[in-house]
């Protein structure tokens, strides 16, 4: 075992320390962000920080970094108030990860990096066609982190589309039947194999 | 593909959604958290929702469900302020996921599972012997969510120990390797396999 503490976290250069403590949560979700601009170009980005955050009403979270780098989908969502979150699987990661490359403003990276949006109804943002699972959100509410100037947007999931065979008869989604992504860090991609799963607990 | 709408999720049965809504977001981080109470009885609960928010400050999240349920890990860290994070290995999922059994509040989840407490120097929270990867947090700030009444819990990193050979030179941690743990749902765990790592994306 190797210990860290404070002050050797604040003496570490700045990437090694930001593919450290990005490692230190453990695995995180891998979605593409489906958004778009007033003018209609739509926008996608993949983020690792999307988070369950209540069942009943149904609602994710996501962060977004303080406002010192562009931030197009927090600016749509801000504008348009919808977004959507799209699963990314095994055969999508090359793409996905090519999404948080620097594209001009107009520059739309469905086309940029090859993958095909997919409008449903009047929703007001694009779907990924080629993910399995594609939720639909409405903002609800941005949280400030005053620590570090982050902002977490809680978002109501208003609709969903999955391919039905990966929904179980309780309800469970079956990621690992769809080949779903775990991203560890800030861009190590992994792709998770079902090992149990357990009936509620109680004391024994 | 099939299709939900927000009122085809308000007619779920409550078990039914929990198992669906709690699937959408993706894979999951598997942490055990630490804490103790003032008269110094160790606490262990497994949580599904830690979250990276920061590398500088290293801040890491943490979701709270509504004071309808008892919640020992919040009282003990907003009475002590800190708490410890470790994550969850193959080898230890089964008495991970033991620990979200209702133990009376004066039994340890240590001893009732088989874990072993670790303390490291005067940090007043107690580790996971087992764990290869453990960080200690001081609490920073609380979020309220007006949307559904949970709590995030914001944490600054004040310390880490890790096995030394998960971490490579520059600065990831390698949780394949430590044969790390990602959830879904809300009680099935799965083994991550690394795929790739990429470089940092840049315009074609």
């Amino acid at each position: 075992m190797t210990s860290f503490n404070e002050f050797d976290l604040a003496d570490m250069p700045q990437r090694y320390r930001a593919n450290f403590i990005n490692s230190l949560s453990g695995f995180k979700s891998a979605n593409l962000i489906g958004t778009q601009t007033a003018n209609g170009v739509f926008n996608l980005a993949v983020f690792n920080s999307v988070f369950h955050l209540g069942a009943n009403p149904p609602l994710l979270g996501m962060v977004f970094r303080p406002h010192t780098v562009r931030r197009d989908t927090l600016e749509n969502i801000l504008e348009t108030q919808h977004y959507t979150i799209n699963h990314i699987h095994k055969n999508m990661i090359k793409q996905a990860h090519q999404t948080s490359a620097k594209y001009d403003k107009d520059i739309s990276e469905f086309t940029a990096v090859g993958l095909t949006p997919e409008i449903h109804g009047a929703f007001p943002a694009p779907y990924v066609q080629e993910s399995k699972i594609k939720i639909g959100l409405q903002m609800r509410e941005v949280l400030p982190v005053k620590s570090n100037d982050t902002q977490i947007m809680v978002g109501e999931i208003k609709e969903i589309h999955l391919a039905q065979q990966l929904l179980s008869p309780d309800g469970h989604v079956e990621l690992d039947q769809a080949e779903g992504i775990a991203i560890s860090g800030l861009d190590t991609y992994h792709l998770p194999q079902l090992l149990a799963r357990f009936d509620y607990a109680t004391p024994t």
